[in-house]
């Protein structure tokens, strides 16, 4: 059970879900800045390679529910699925992505711990091996709101979802419809 | 100088407020959830309590720019004022605030170490104060969006403004029209 009530069936909606149904009002923003960050059309980066992202900051936040379910939409879209995804959480530095995506996901750890954590010095590898100012902009926001997500999920004390294929049934529509599908 | 290259002069747009320039697409969504959670009509925490619980969390990351910007949002809409603003900034426990916001006001010192240090003996205690299922939602989330938007304008390195009154300034725009004015 949550920490609130939240005026639904619970194991029908597990995690975030039955929050936003709670909340109508905030899950329209949350959910559309879900959108802009990981689905919406972006010149450089892919939608797997955003998700990776959020997935690895949810796995240092210990977030099982938005680690288990990013995890799931990033395996969904990438071409190293599941094994790749594993690698990343394990260690981005010895994981098979590129140089610039583990620079990128080492500024990603780095606002995980706090904003100020991010030095110049990070910025610059990320730079010298091909990231864009934009890609260095939405990792950091990436990174930083799923600070929030990870703490709104969990703050509340939700609870997984039954069903252990739940997150790959929901990685076929996010990969399909996004956010606000 | 921000970490990455803005486009624009970063003394005309400190803080958060270049980086909404820079990447409009998320900062409609930012602005959206800040008047959600900030500005829209509340049925029981006024505008004042809700900007308090942001400048304190915001305290707590020692991101200056959104704790001095809420702080002078916050007292500029309570009764209290700046002064009210320190006493909660320095200690909750003893600031001349209701049982009730003080008991949220420390589920939101929670949320800002970590989702999981809520614990349901804190929500009990803010519920057994008098705090409805809405507040104790709004307060989580409240503290976890500016674990987002704190990493987000201290991890891209953003400046302060250059002029000492430009929070005050802003605080009257924002109780007058809000986030998204």
């Amino acid at each position: 059970m949550a920490h609130i009530d939240l005026g639904l069936d619970e194991t029908q909606y597990p995690g975030i879900t039955g929050l936003m149904r709670f909340r109508p009002e905030t899950a329209a923003p949350l959910n559309a800045l879900a959108e802009a960050l990981l689905h919406a059309p972006h010149p450089s980066l892919t939608a797997g390679e955003r998700e990776l992202i959020a997935a690895y900051v949810s796995g240092l936040n210990e977030c099982t529910f938005c680690c288990e379910s990013h995890s799931a939409f990033a395996a969904e879209q990438l071409d190293g699925g599941m094994p790749l995804v594993r690698q990343v959480r394990q260690d981005p530095a010895t994981a098979e992505v590129s140089a610039k995506l583990q620079a990128l996901l080492h500024i990603a750890g780095a606002v995980q711990k706090t904003g100020r954590a991010v030095t110049p010095k990070l910025v610059e590898a990320a730079r010298s091996e091909g990231a864009t100012e934009l890609e260095i902009h939405d990792t950091v926001l990436i990174a930083a709101a799923f600070c929030m997500y990870n703490r709104y999920v969990d703050g509340l004390g939700t609870q997984l979802p039954e069903d252990p294929t739940a997150f790959e049934q929901r990685a076929r529509q996010i990969k399909a419809n996004g956010y606000v599908g």
